[in-house]
């Protein structure tokens, strides 16, 4: 088992296109990766080094998307809430994921251990 | 339009789940983002201040992937080659997909400007 991980919550209620969803996780990874090797170096040279872990998980709408990311925020946890610009299939501003970490993998249990696989 | 984009090219061929798909897409952003951040810090800054654009393209199999890495790598262009772990669904070793970038949007277009949106 990975020691380091990056979690990638998306909205479960969205009706995404594959591409989109892909496009849409792929920012919450890059971005949250970014904030990660500037805030906490440790946690993502360990993670870089390891195998750059990385999970997909679903929360079931916006409310519980934001909620997650206040928990993780509150611990100091590098996150990235994504909206979309909302030029295909949704409105401008909708969130539809956050990024969280890399973080331990422990620490990041805590938080999203109870979240099903997307 | 965005003057800087990143292009992940992914393998057509492959039965993905859908968050297998968005993971694999993730490593390619990510991985690929790290070697522009160093190697072209040009275009990776300037991606990351306007709008970190990614869009998603198809390929058919697995020639056709490496045939494009060899062309953009023959270029100079960073890119990230990702091949999967095998732990569920795919073959240990099975190439996924491909990101390219950031890099400036026109020169992006030479290389997968006649591949189709994922």
């Amino acid at each position: 088992m990975a020691r380091y991980k990056q979690v990638i919550a998306v909205r479960n209620d969205l009706k995404m296109g594959k591409g989109k969803l892909a496009v849409q996780v792929a920012h919450a990874a890059v971005t949250s990766a970014e904030k990660a090797r500037l805030s906490h170096r440790e946690w993502f040279k360990e993670w870089w080094d390891e195998s750059q872990a990385k999970i997909c998980v679903k929360v079931k709408d916006d409310a519980e998307l934001r909620e997650l990311k206040k928990r993780v925020e509150e611990e100091g946890i590098p996150n990235a809430l994504i909206e979309d610009a909302g030029l295909t299939q949704l409105e401008p501003g909708t969130t539809t994921c956050l990024g969280i970490g890399p973080l331990p993998a422990e620490l990041a249990d805590r938080f999203t251990g109870h979240l099903k696989l997307l």
